[in-house]
């Protein structure tokens, strides 16, 4: 019995009262909070509740703005480039896509970029801001040095993630939401804590080899790019990194590249780079939904390798997910994740705290 | 004495001559010409001369357009769709990233796709039509089906390539052209001719196993997404063919995924799809190249993991290609090839063939 059943609605008002607890206007933490419960609720446990106090300290210390809007800087009817004013990542990204849907609405695509943002939770999320308005959408963050670029031995490049989702018929949709690393760092953390060894290609030691020692890539070494090592084409998934890095910290004019600070220390701020676009499909070949969901069922309906692996689309993972959250009617959760949140609340004077009375049996 | 030495412009001559020789109207002609010369002096020989015989029979057969140009179809100041009229890919590439570039002057950004293309040679010379104007561009193409999606084992997707070119400082620049595949068909083609295996991670079989028997791949399997297996994040290389196809044949109503005919078959026109974007760096932050600058300088100033390996950036292995070049006062190919084309040349009567008296030691 390590799980609990919570609502969506239970988590969403808890990280909610618990950022306003701390000064965080209301609206910004409703922002803030919708984020995170839609990453756990799409399974990126990683980006949800788990990370609420990384938020709630940084509004505590000031490292993070609590007042403000974001601000237009420079603008075309296509085009916007905007300061986050170091408001919470959410805030700055809710803005920056609407702003990048409206513009694809008048004109056909919007393409907005942000200086001066913060952590924004799944990249993911705001892609799919497009899908309400039957659009595509894109968004791309830079992050904190976690990759070691091809040949190098330092981490110089953040996971970088690159979103992009785009309508099909019915409510179904594309939504591809992956890092430019082969693995998320908690994927790494995850093996080493249960003591096993990780495949070759998500990561190299200190010395740049890649190794299958969760430890050496912890201590010194880092994530590699997508593909692993040369001879596999890590270097294409360097050079996607790269061009991440160069629509959002070069293009927006934010932090870039080893500028940025250290993952989880959070000495001064983040100016992290973002960038969010908008494409309306009217404005190119009529049809477009239908097109979608062919090749969408081309690939579902492919003959898997594996009898017991049927064939996937980019967002399929994440709608299983949400699926069994449906089922189960709730968002089941470690125990040990909820205490660790309550006992965040608590020292921040909120009531009431998350429930965990609706335990679920062990997997 | 295996290869001679040839002047860009003797061989963009010959092509010219070939390509009109059979009715290419002569500025289509010198399009084509000048991207497979490019191809073949950023180093990538499988997409410059040694595919001008499929060009020169694609016109010769009719299944290619001799005559008449792109037509806009759809238009706003930042996009346009473009009906290729089935003409040579870069008379299509050319018309459209000439339009996007115009669009992004004026609004910042322009994205173009176009329907009833053909092959265009290498991504890159698009995307790099932009540094000339000091501004971001991008280009992807749709492809015939050699790739298969992960946990499959059929070949639904082309090698779908992404090219994103950023103009820096002093003429340099990032320059990413990479296929969405792990390796081009090509490389494995030369494996399996020199009898060599394959690392794990380029192609499986046709029961959709990753195999390093080149002969597997070739023979009923199929090159694998960037990233290799679903363990070593393969998924995001599927992701990424899937992102180019929806670019492409979804986004422009072409012919998309395995509806596409089969590579090297051209029983039918061929009507890909392609995007082209130009990004004007203008419209957002200040200081775009020096920016760009230091974040190419950081890669490349890292200490290698091996010191006879330095860590390039994007674009790099082309440039130093070209520098080669340079030095040797021509472009290096092998006696085979010219000696296939000129005997191409003479079936079409053009003269003069391309010279071999210049030959290179062996490497």
């Amino acid at each position: 019995m390590s799980r609990c059943l919570i609502s969506h609605l239970e988590v969403q008002g808890f990280i909610e009262r618990c950022m306003t607890a701390v000064g965080t206007k209301p609206h910004h933490a409703r922002s803030l909070a919708e984020v995170l419960v839609e990453g756990d609720h799409r399974g990126h446990y990683s980006h949800g509740l788990n990370r609420m106090d990384m938020y709630v300290k940084d509004i505590q210390t000031g490292i993070c703005a609590k007042d403000g809007e974001p601000v237009v800087e420079k603008e075309s009817v296509a085009t916007a480039l905007v300061d986050g004013k170091n408001l919470l990542g959410p805030v700055v990204g809710n803005f920056c896509m609407n702003l990048a849907m409206k513009k694809a609405k008048e004109v056909g695509i919007g393409w907005v970029v942000a200086h001066g943002s913060n952590h924004y939770g799944i990249a993911g999320y705001y892609a799919m801001q497009a899908l309400k308005e039957n659009m595509i959408g894109m968004s791309f963050t830079n992050t904190s040095p976690l990759v070691v670029p091809t040949r190098g031995k330092e981490c110089t490049l953040g996971t970088n993630p690159i979103s992009v989702a785009a309508p099909s018929k019915d409510g179904d949709s594309f939504v591809l939401d992956m890092a430019t690393s082969a693995v998320a760092l908690g994927k790494v953390e995850l093996h080493e804590r249960r003591g096993d060894t990780i495949p070759e290609g998500w990561g190299c030691d200190a010395q740049g080899t890649l190794t299958t020692d969760p430890k050496r890539v912890l201590n010194g070494g880092g994530l590699v790019p997508i593909g692993g090592s040369e001879a596999t084409g890590g270097y294409k998934g360097y050079g996607l990194g790269m061009m991440v890095e160069m629509f959002c910290g070069i293009l927006a004019g934010a932090k870039y590249s080893k500028n940025i600070r250290t993952w989880k220390v959070t000495d001064r701020v983040a100016d992290l780079g973002q960038c969010f676009v908008a494409i309306n499909p009217d404005n190119f070949a009529a049809g477009f939904n239908d097109r979608m969901s062919e090749l969408l069922t081309i690939q579902r309906g492919l003959e898997p390798a594996d009898a017991e692996k049927p064939v996937l689309a980019a967002g399929d993972p994440e709608r299983m997910n949400i699926k069994k959250c449906e089922e189960l009617g709730g968002i089941p959760y470690h125990i040990n994740v909820v205490n660790y949140m309550n006992e965040c609340g608590k020292r921040v004077g909120v009531s009431p705290l998350l429930p965990c009375d609706k335990l679920l049996p062990d997997q």
